[in-house]
C-alpha cells in the first residue's frame, strides 16, 4: 500500500487510522497519507500532525458539496501521481440527534444519508480511474490493499439482522443503505482488481461513541488496520468487524 | 382488518393491491380502502374505481410534502374514526433511471431516498397514533392485520445477500434503507401491538418491472394480499416474499 486516502481525519477514528499507520513499521507505512478535514479550527491535532510527517498531505474539503470532486480528484492525482491510489478509506460519517420513531425529522434522515452513504458513493466514482490504475500498475499482485481497496466505514448498526434494540432511524437506515452500495461496488468493480469492504470499528470511545464505549481509538484502529493490511480476494464485498470478523447483513 | 392505508396506487402495484383486495370474500375485504395519488391526470383508473366502490377513498397528496401529512393524518382520521386504521402499507416507489456506477447521481440517490424510505418513515410516524387505536380497539385479537401492520414495500434488490448483479445504487441503497428503518419499526412498536414486516412483490409487469416480467400484477398482488392476512406475531420484522417465503437481508 503505497498510498491511502482517508475522509474525516480530524477527530476519532480518523485521526487515530493515521496514528496507527505511523505505528506500522517501515514498510508497512504508506508513502502518502491523504487525509481530508472540513473545519479548520476543529483539526489543529491533524494539522499538527502532518508538519511533523512529511506522509500526511491534509486537504480540505466538505464532501457533501459534490461539484468540488472533480477538483479533489486532480489534486489527489498530483499527489499520487502515476502509482494511482491503493486505498480509499471513506470513514466521514455523522449521527443524528434524533433517534426514535416519534423524533424522527426528515431533515435529519436526508443530512445522515447525505454524508453517510451518498458521499462515500460519490467520492468512489470520482476516484475509481486512479484506484484503476493502482490495481493495473501492480498486475501480478493478489487483490488486496497492495492493488487497490474500498473500505467504507459502516457499523454494526447498520446490520438489520443484528438489530435488537430498534430506534436510531437515520443512522441505522444511512449505513445499510452504505452496505448495500459496498456490495454493489464490490461486484462491480472486481474485473478492475478493485476490491471494497464494509468495515465496523467496534464501539470506540469517540465522540460518537461515548465514554462508556469499551474500546479505546487506538485498539479499534489498529485492528482495522491489521485488518486492512491482511484484506484479500476472499474478503471482497464482506461486512467486517475491526479484527477481521465477519458480521452478517 | 377493517381498514388500510395504500400509497402510490394509481397504477402497477397499488392499483392492483386494491383489485385484489375487491376480488376477496366479503368478510375479508376492507371496509375502507384508502388510497393514495399524486398526479390527477394520470390517476384515472383508480379514480373511476373509486366512483364504483364506495369502500374505495382516494386521497390526492405527495408524499414528498411531508408538511402536509398532519392534514393527511386529519383526513385518514375522520375516515376511520374511532376503529383507528389497521393496515399502513407503503407501497409508492420510484426508480432511478441511472444504474451504474459511473452514471449514478446524487441527486438521483437522494431523490430516490427520500421517496421510497423517507416518505415511508415519516408517514409511519404521523400514523403510530391511529395504528395505536386500532391495536387497542382489539386488545385480545391477535397480533396481524385484524389489529395493526406496517407493510412497507421492498425488493429483493434491497437484499444485499442475495445482490449478485452489482449496479443499481440508487434502487438497493433506497431499500435496505426501509428494511432497516422497518426492522426498528418491529421493534418499536411491538409493544403497541402493532407489527411491521417488508415485502417482496416478486419480478412484476409493472412499468418498473419490464414486460419480461415473469409475474402478472394480479398473480403478485394476490399473493400479497394471502400473504398480508395471513401476518402473525412470528412474521414481525422479517422480509417476506409475496408468497410469504422468508427472504435474507
Amino acid at each position: 500500500m503505497k498510498s491511502i486516502l482517508i475522509t474525516g481525519c480530524n477527530r476519532g477514528l480518523g485521526l487515530g487510522l493515521i496514528r496507527s499507520l505511523l505505528r506500522q513499521q517501515q514498510h508497512q507505512q504508506p508513502e502518502k497519507i491523504i487525509t481530508t478535514y472540513r473545519v479548520p479550527e476543529k483539526s489543529k491535532e491533524l494539522l499538527a500532525l502532518a508538519k511533523q510527517h512529511a506522509q500526511i498531505i491534509p486537504l480540505h474539503v466538505d464532501l457533501r458539496d459534490f461539484a468540488r470532486y472533480d477538483q479533489l480528484v486532480q489534486q489527489v492525482d498530483s499527489i499520487v501521481q502515476g502509482a494511482g491510489l491503493n486505498v480509499l478509506f471513506n470513514n466521514a460519517g455523522i449521527s443524528p440527534k434524533s433517534t426514535r420513531l416519534n423524533f424522527t425529522k426528515s431533515e435529519d434522515l436526508v443530512e445522515t444519508f447525505v454524508t453517510n452513504t451518498v458521499a462515500p458513493i460519490m467520492l468512489t466514482k470520482a476516484l475509481v480511474p486512479l484506484l484503476k490504475r493502482a490495481a493495473d500498475g501492480q498486475p501480478t499482485a493478489p487483490v488486496g490493499p497492495g492493488r487497490a481497496c474500498i473500505v467504507n466505514m459502516s457499523s454494526i448498526l447498520g446490520s438489520i439482522q443484528s438489530n435488537r434494540e430498534g430506534g436510531l432511524y437515520g443512522y441505522r437506515t444511512s449505513k445499510a443503505a452504505l452496505n448495500a452500495a459496498t456490495k454493489s461496488m464490490s461486484i462491480d468493480l472486481q474485473g478492475n482488481g478493485i476490491m471494497a469492504v464494509v468495515l465496523h470499528p467496534g464501539w470506540v470511545k469517540t465522540d460518537m461513541g461515548g465514554p462508556k464505549a469499551p474500546l479505546a481509538v487506538d485498539e479499534s484502529c489498529d485492528a482495522m488496520v491489521q485488518t486492512l493490511l491482511l484484506l484479500n480476494q476472499s474478503n471482497n464485498g464482506q461486512f467486517l468487524q475491526y479484527d477481521g470478523t465477519a458480521l452478517p447483513w
